[in-house]
């Protein structure tokens, strides 16, 4: 698999070098989005509802509006009505009617702490005395916020006269069930009946947030004329600016989007909360408005990703060959549409050669917050069901679940039943250097297990622009549309650098703003560094021509007579030596008498992105007397592609198993029975800190992916995709009992235990009896 | 003249549509460079010199260090010592090392206001206290502020080194006399020998400052790996970038300049100032830096144009053919060299057809701050030379100033002294127009006179670099990298939309930093609106380009066979009717499923900008007891190309006339002999306020520009160029005395109109008597 055509020594890929967003973000200097202020900004705060489900009979804003320093109030009713439908654009299918409802409330709130009106007033204390002034009367509804309750035919319903869609029979009355989907191939009951063994089991997750450290902060500042200016932490500035240009009914040269740097996304930045509120309070005042959010209100009003309940059936011949599998997805999707369940059908068993295979799945609605993607969206919970019952399975025929996988892989070139082809993979390489790992050979005690788990991401490209400069100094400024949040710039500047053969510390990446590119998809899906590096390579490639053309214009030639390697030009072929070799400043400094500046473009919809693989492997302890379970070690095998800068991927690979740790063993959401969410902080809301985590390693494997220069794949996701399963098997190895239900926190475990003690379950390991 | 291969009716172009800039400027919303704000923010202050000329020999900052909440103070020595030579970098020749020294002196201080350190402080109190706490030994020397007195042989030399280059012989010995030259045409001696009549005179003018309304203002802050970013109000980002690059010695991809919205330039900020300073002191604290100008430093530090001395001389037949004309031009320079002899040389007698012609000019330093670019650098004195002598001259000719240039107007195609080709000239059609004034016709009274002045303006083009963007929604984004002073963005979006065939408020046209664009040459020169308009057509043209790509790629034809006009696309030729016609938002809206983002750029050297002419018509009243000259009436008459705004190109016709009409009459620098400005405040420095003028009338000739494809010629510069010459006319023509000296001020009017009663002077008017 290894392509040949790759250069093994690079100059600068590959390597460790200074990471430019480093200092200033441990300094504090790096302008995140409430570090942005404007002249005469105005505060903007909105009134969250106390209520998870209610009828809003109506909003009195008179009190509010005579507070001295409040300039404006907005209500659902200050937004255009929008026709309920995704506005298809691009790669991405805005639901701009769902995510306006979500952002402010219209006819009724549908979760604890939806926004149903918001202020601009010139101080944050003024503001907070406005929303206290707001009256509303409600109509409080009953509720649900259970995934299981919101299902039943009695459940209250959130939108009254949703019917369910999909291939598969719903109920032909409305419901909370927003769509059924059914994937099929072979026969699946014929394919059970041959199994010499089955295992069936459920699995049950509950929502978890993306928890990115910074939360939402934006600015927006209208001009007289009606153009828009927004500041704002995203992942995805074209993104964001398609929202808000769709939920205002504003045109997109009217607004340009900003994106600051940003403390973390992982999905949850896709989309915008309060930037249309912003922007309709600065179109009102004609005064930049600033909103940022507390933490509480992160929690109560922006996305988790979905709680689940998956039902997995598994056949396999008595020699290992897995010959069916059934898997049935619920997704709980907050208060309206939007879960992964795309992605999570996507990679269910695709990695495995089962000849009768069924996808079905749902999703639900309930009284929660609409959820977002979050990392690899569905990936862990999918991978938690699947390498559970991998797990399980491998432990019935008595072989390692890397055999299990070897026996039954994929192979090269086979269509998933989600319908893309499964090429280049790197999954044998993986499973080799996991197998290979010491991790694997050093020895466990008696309240300690270990825990494995692979599983598949399929990676994504989208369109991308980008720009390329060639200075006056023969330095480069290359402007990209994705913002940095995993070493982007870093990773851009080694690839053009090296493209341009010029020195590394010779380019500098900026992320430009939505007036200075073509449109950019956001920086997620693991395609950022993908996409990114295949139109900036273009770009670069595109500089190179032109420097080119320069020179044969000075030495006489026609454009393709000019070599151009490691900075230099050359004449080339029959005229080789016939002029001095220039070097590429000599050609930027002289730019004006030959023809005036030289810049570079390039634009795609980046084809090719690499699926890959992981193998996670963990170990834990689990502590008899409190239920605490300690993740000891931690290790990760995967297939990168080609690790531009390796401390950057080895980064998102150990963030991502972190937030998996985290998500396995302590995240939920705690609603009361009132519906109201019970833990909005970090305190109450158990996030792994760095005590509650080893040093996780992490071995790249590097199988290039022949559709990128560098042979890139995504690195994003995959790495969060084994981790819950990998603890949860380490759990199950360490006290003899698998876990059905995350998190596998202090009191679930220490019931199981106490529960499987007292019922004297054989398979509790001796140290917990 | 008159280009037919122009559509005579456009849909955009030449219509007086909404400023997008308009309202945010009168109502405070815009972003000028004092009004960015960055967290954490230092205040940088300068200590200026108290003396004109001085030699530094110790500077002690240490109390000021000590004080708290200073973070940093910076002298001369905190910068590079930089090579003395200019850099030349694109078409602008950056003389480095003059401008650093200018900026912060280094051994010696050369002029009252000189830069001698900075500081960097937590507040504005603070970085006062600061300033006053420096202590600085300096050494008094003897100080010239006098241009004929920096002449003299035993005058005090700014630079004791220096010694006079260029072709004309100069003092041996080091002098302040930097550079003389001489052109040359026939025989001058023999000229003047077959002449019938010989006008010779001096003429003497005095600095004038650009008197932006918007004081310098600049925030710089330099990130923890070295890169930097500067807003700051200036006419030029690149320029600025390659200044602040050189001075400090880094590489241009390491500092990003962001234009802030500008209040006004007119040349003065071409350059930098504090910008390094601020930088430096960033670069120390890793604090952002913020300077703030008052308006005595802008005035007391900053560049004024040169003041001069001209001795002309003009010889004519008696039938009124010009046979030789001799003009010397001596400019003051202040403490740097740098003053506009290239400019100015290239515009004296160039309309006319004279056989016999000598250009020399000399360049004086002297104790006062560095002259810079002010509107048409050089013109205005240039022309009240020349256009003093040829009225002059019509009167003993007893024909008009019309009469005079018709009569010896240059033939199109003639090279002209300075070198450059007169070609596609409008200067027929505008005598034709300001012939056919009414204001010619309006009676005079007693102490009333009407002065005329014609003079030619020869336009910039130059290096130009934009983006323009098809967003999916249909509209357009056009990025461009010079400041929008005069109405370029208004102007810009009405030239894609006409080419695009796309509603202009559909267009957005935005001012990218550094970052974003390959190089752009200032917003100055008269260069803009045509270099610009230049290659946001060429950006347009690749957009069509692009989007008939995509149509024949759905059409599967080739991308020729696809017609676009006005954002519709159609199959052509033998195709034509083969498909229904696609409009351009159906492409836009498709780019994803077609191949991706699409995104235009053009680079452009500028070349063809079309040169111009202007008549100025003034009446003025002298009142014959204070000397006060009240301009009555006012009339321009412009060959402008075509008007693509036609307000904002009347708006830079009134503004030029209403600057010169300063310049005539009241403005200029009072030093005293100590050698301190003693004028520091618009108070004391003289502005016209608008009660100080009439409304100016302007007729724009449209004479196309073949050169560019809507027709532009520059407006900016020649509408300063005859204002002074029509004023001094006028006054002539109201006083019978010829002023020889501006300001025309009321003392010095006053004074002249005493001397000449008691002379019984026979040419003053009766009134005067």
């Amino acid at each position: 698999m290894k392509d040949d055509s790759q250069p093994a020594d690079y100059r600068w890929v590959g390597k460790r070098l200074d990471r430019p967003d480093g200092a200033d973000k441990v300094t504090g200097r790096a302008r995140f989005g409430a570090d942005i202020h404007l002249p005469g900004e105005l505060v903007g705060k909105c009134l969250l509802s106390p209520h998870p489900h209610a009828r809003i009979l109506r909003i009195d804003t008179g009190k509010a509006r005579a507070l001295p320093g409040v300039k404006a109030v907005v209500t659902g009713a200050d937004f255009p009505v929008l026709e309920d439908r995704p506005t298809p654009v691009a790669d991405y299918a805005f639901n701009l009617w769902d995510q306006a409802r979500t952002l402010m409330a219209r006819d009724k709130v549908l979760f604890d702490g939806h926004p149903v009106a918001a202020v601009a007033a010139t101080t944050e204390d003024v503001a907070q005395q406005a929303l206290a002034l707001i009256e509303v009367a409600y109509e409080i509804l009953p509720h649900v916020t259970d995934l299981e309750a919101a299902m039943a035919p009695d459940a209250p319903l959130l939108h009254e006269t949703m019917i369910t869609t999909g291939v598969a029979p719903g109920p032909a009355a409305p419901s909370n069930i927003v769509a059924r989907t059914m994937l099929e191939r072979g026969n699946i009951d014929a394919g059970f009946e041959a199994a010499d063994i089955v295992v069936e089991r459920e699995f049950r997750s509950k929502p978890v947030h993306q928890g990115y450290i910074e939360p939402h902060a934006c600015i927006a500042s209208v001009a007289e004329d009606g153009r828009a200016e927004l500041w704002t932490c995203t992942q995805g500035p074209w993104i964001d600016r398609a929202f808000c240009a769709g939920i205002l009914g504003w045109e997109m040269s009217d607004l340009k989007v900003v994106a600051t740097e940003i403390g973390g996304g992982f999905g949850g930045k896709l989309t915008v909360y309060d930037e249309p509120i912003a922007l309709r309070l600065s179109q009102l005042t004609r005064k930049p408005v600033r909103m940022v959010m507390t933490r509480s209100e992160v929690l109560r009003r922006t996305g988790p990703t979905s709680g689940s309940l998956y039902r997995v059936r598994l056949g396999a011949k008595s020699d290992g060959t897995l010959v069916a599998a059934d898997c049935e997805m619920i997704l709980e999707t907050g208060a309206f549409p939007g879960s992964p369940l795309g992605t999570a059908r996507a990679i269910a068993f695709t990695h495995l050669d089962i000849p009768n295979l069924r996808l079905s799945s749902a999703e639900v609605v309930s009284n929660r917050p609409s959820v977002q993607a979050y990392r690899a969206p569905g990936g862990p919970i999918t991978c938690y069901a699947q390498e559970s019952v991998m797990d399980e399975m491998a432990e019935k025929l008595g072989i390692s679940p890397f055999a299990l996988i070897r026996k039954n892989a994929v192979r090269e070139g086979t269509v998933s039943l989600a319908g893309f082809p499964l090429e280049n993979l790197g999954l044998a390489q993986v499973l080799d250097a996991a197998e290979a790992l010491e991790h694997l050979k050093t020895p466990l005690g008696p309240t300690q297990g270990r825990g494995i788990a692979t599983s598949y991401w399929k990676n994504g490209g989208g369109q991308t622009s980008v720009s390329a400069i060639l200075n006056e100094d023969g330095t480069v400024n290359v402007g990209i549309g994705t913002p940095d949040i995993g070493g982007l710039r870093a990773s851009v500047s080694m690839m053009v650098a090296e493209t341009m053969g010029v020195p590394y510390d010779k380019v500098t990446t900026t992320i430009a703003d939505t007036s200075q590119l073509g449109f950019n998809s956001f920086t997620a899906g693991s395609r950022t560094a993908y996409a990114v590096g295949l139109a900036v390579v273009g770009a670069s490639k595109d500089l190179i021509a032109q420097v080119c053309e320069r020179a044969a214009k000075m030495w006489d030639l026609p454009p393709e007579a000019v070599d151009y390697a490691d900075g230099m030009l050359r004449p080339a072929g029959p005229n080789a030596g016939a002029h001095d070799p220039v070097p590429l400043a000599t050609i930027a400094a002289g730019f004006a008498k030959s023809g005036g500046p030289i810049m570079g473009k390039f634009t795609t919809d980046g084809p090719g992105a690499g699926p890959n693989f992981a193998t996670h492997i963990a170990d834990v302890e689990v502590d008899p007397e409190t239920g605490g379970v300690t993740v000891l070690r931690y290790s990760i095998v995967v297939d990168v592609g080609r690790a531009i800068h390796p401390d950057y991927v080895e980064g998102q690979n150990q963030g991502g198993a972190a937030q998996g740790i985290g998500w396995a063993l302590n995240e939920e959401y705690v609603y009361g029975a009132d519906g109201r969410l019970q833990n909005t902080g970090f305190l109450d809301y158990r996030m792994p800190v760095a005590p509650d985590l080893p040093m996780i390693g992490c071995t790249l494997v590097e199988v290039p992916n022949p559709n990128h220069p560098f042979g890139v794949r995504g690195v994003g996701e995959v790495s969060i995709v084994p981790s819950v399963a990998a603890v949860a098997n380490a759990v199950k190895d360490a006290t003899g009992l698998r876990f059905f239900e995350i998190p596998m926190s202090p009191p679930r475990v220490l019931a199981r235990i106490a529960g499987a003690r007292a019922a004297k379950d054989p398979s509790l390991k001796p140290a917990f009896r």
